[in-house]
């Protein structure tokens, strides 16, 4: 039989995980590949770092040139993180025609695009499906299970430490700190969150989503992008009397001109949708294509093994291209869509919280704002409270542009009997 | 670019859909496939039946050899239905050389191991993602997705006309005759329902998942169906008030000798797991990989076109496979796995509901009968009622082989003070 050599670049929590997988393994993996897949080469930041797996001596390297370049090596793994090292990486195993497999949502959101292209030069696959929703197959199954599809949208809860931290403030009436702290106590966010909490996490995710779904390299900066840090507790008790949760939802869906939309918002959620029971540290995504109509993948999407078997079910298809040959792939561009929407062509319904006085005419001034610029409000939540110089105003507001909703925010915020921030979330639809 | 002939045989609901949306998204699908697809002969029964889609004049045939036989015609698509006909059409196809693919259940389930092994003989591959829950990806997901993963257990729900007929029960509070006439009034269930309403439909699509996850073809007499007539109003009530909903679930596993178990039951499901939301016509698959962990897939499991996007995908795949050769694939068998369980080995928690005489002493004699069989029973249910004869008594029975809970069940049904019929379900646990 056959046998594959894999580098591996990186043995951390995720490298760690590939390791002890394919070990566990290796038998049923040989059997159904038809191939045997061997790790052969390691590199790591530092030789005499203690780990929980032992690697026969002399693979490990602290050079990850020694991985890719070794000739025993036909399939490398990039799961070293950062940008600028895994790109160089990348350039070099794909020109030594060697297929890489990565679960690095950050390098394929910002260099995807010439990674990409590089791969079609040389011929040679990229693989990924571990860079999103851990160990769910999503990528397979937008890439080849809804391959005669056009996606008309996909709506998914992408990083789970904010859905986590969503949860807990939604369970438990907690505000937005202590449920992040709460999250680290536990070990469900990093002591470094940023990421995770102001969306850009599940906008890498995105970007690699709509890229696939729409066939060209989605520009990041195009992406509009809000964090979960601005929303309370009193945003979520709102939302859930109106029959809504709040999750922090990425928004990827093309309009009947081709166009597409790219987001990431704290939205508030229809009690009934599929995405709405999902809480905790849990990813879904909800897929609907032209044709296919409504799917649902659920599992969790971050952790050593879920991420470890993506990665396991790449090394097995790079595997086996490397043993048939054939096209490359992983991502196609062409030009069957058309561009990024700017974010003020966006369409959505909100909701808006603002804090206001006390006092009669208030609900005209800021509805008289709205209707000036032809935005409709579908209901108004003005709850008693003992405090009586500020109270707050819920407004919920039918579909508008977004760019028309920021200017009518913008004239509302200057009325003098509006106080503090205002909090304008998207509804999803 | 390279154009691939399909031939299709069968133009019925699903034929007509596979056509319509390849004609639909035939851009977009050259596009990412890098090859065309064109339709170039049709098999139909009837040549001159009226028809919603309009081939062009020639392509059609009322012989299905002419369609395998066709020079132009690289792949096969069988959606003729019954067993012998397209068992006929594989070995011809396989042998000239021609993938197929195919959407039949019953054929699998009853001539997998045969097909399989010619088409590993012959080298040519083979493909049923529409065999299984219609667009939702499984078949993909399972063979690759999941590929470095023991696959732990599958919990399914796979038959969408029984789905929606117990949903109605449970929505409604109706019994089963009045809910089938009411799934055949919105066009949810057929003329005639038989394989839908028995498990058999359901059985035929977990005979191909646990085939796939577990490397030898199951072979359908081993496999424990039951059917959904026998559940009613009463059980489905009893069940909520214990904290389950009722559904048809295929339970698909593995224990740790690595014996199988494969069995269709109306399944108490707990009211937070993952399958009790799931109503109405859909379909949902739990599925548990040991490295993976959970995973869930819901969507629409039938109809024209989930059916049809699935099938496009195995077209794509049988298209870039035609391309660039390789190994065949579908289904890979390998020895890691031992065989089937018998029914009465399957260990499970079970629901049981016995009619009975009104009077003190008979819940002793059940028990005691329970307890020589060493059977436990972790709750019981005796309603109040005003009929004096004969009331009904519900007991909640922890895990014990079925064999020993049938032994038991027909000596209880024995008793004196016994009446009607014995319900029997199984819990999911």
């Amino acid at each position: 039989m056959q046998k594959i050599g894999i580098g591996l670049a990186g043995l951390g929590t995720v490298g760690t995980g590939v390791y002890r997988s394919l070990m566990q393994n290796n038998l049923l993996l040989t059997e159904r590949v038809g191939l045997e897949l061997e790790i052969r080469r390691i590199a790591v930041r530092n030789l005499s770092a203690p780990r929980s797996v032992q690697p026969a001596p002399g693979i490990l390297s602290d050079r990850w040139e020694t991985v890719v370049d070794d000739p025993n090596v036909g399939i490398v793994v990039e799961l070293i993180g950062g940008i600028d090292l895994p790109f160089a990486l990348f350039q070099r195993a794909l020109k030594a025609g060697k297929p890489v497999i990565t679960g690095n949502k950050a390098l394929l959101a910002e260099k995807g695009a010439q990674i990409f292209e590089l791969a079609a030069d040389v011929n040679v696959p990229v693989f990924f499906e571990a860079a999103v929703a851990g160990g769910i197959p999503i990528i397979k199954s937008i890439r080849e299970g809804f391959i005669g599809n056009h996606l008309q949208a996909i709506h998914a809860i992408l990083n789970g430490t904010s859905n986590y931290i969503l949860s807990r403030m939604t369970e438990a009436g907690i505000d937005f700190p202590e449920a992040l702290q709460e999250a680290q106590a536990n070990g469900y966010a990093e002591a470094d969150p940023t990421l995770d909490i102001n969306g850009w996490d599940a906008a890498h995710k995105a970007i690699i989503l709509a890229s696939l779904a729409y066939g060209f390299w989605v520009d990041s900066r195009l992406v509009h992008v809000e964090g979960i840090e601005k929303v309370s507790a009193a945003d979520i008790r709102f939302a859930q009397d109106l029959g809504y949760r709040i999750k922090l939802v990425a928004t990827i869906r093309a309009d009947s001109n081709s166009s597409i939309e790219v987001r990431v918002n704290p939205t508030l959620v229809p009690q009934g949708h599929v995405l709405a029971p999902v809480n905790g540290v849990f990813n879904a995504l909800m897929v609907r294509g032209d044709i296919v109509g409504d799917t649902l993948f659920y599992g969790r999407g971050a952790g050593q093994d879920p991420t470890a078997s993506a990665v396991i079910s790449d090394l097995a298809q790079a595997a086996i291209w490397i043993d048939s040959g054939g096209k490359a792939f992983g991502f196609t561009p062409h030009g069957l869509y058309g561009k990024c929407l700017p974010i003020d062509d966006l369409v959505s319904g909100f909701y808006l919280r603002l804090t206001v006085d006390d006092r009669p005419g208030v609900l005209a001034q800021v509805a008289g704002i709205l209707g000036t610029h032809d935005i409709g409000i579908s209901s108004v939540i003005q709850p008693e409270t003992h405090d009586a110089t500020a109270v707050p105003l819920v407004l919920m507001i039918h579909n508008a542009p977004f760019g028309r909703m920021r200017a009518a925010l913008e004239e509302i915020k200057r009325l003098a009997c509006v106080k503090g921030p205002a909090i304008l979330l998207w509804i999803l639809s």
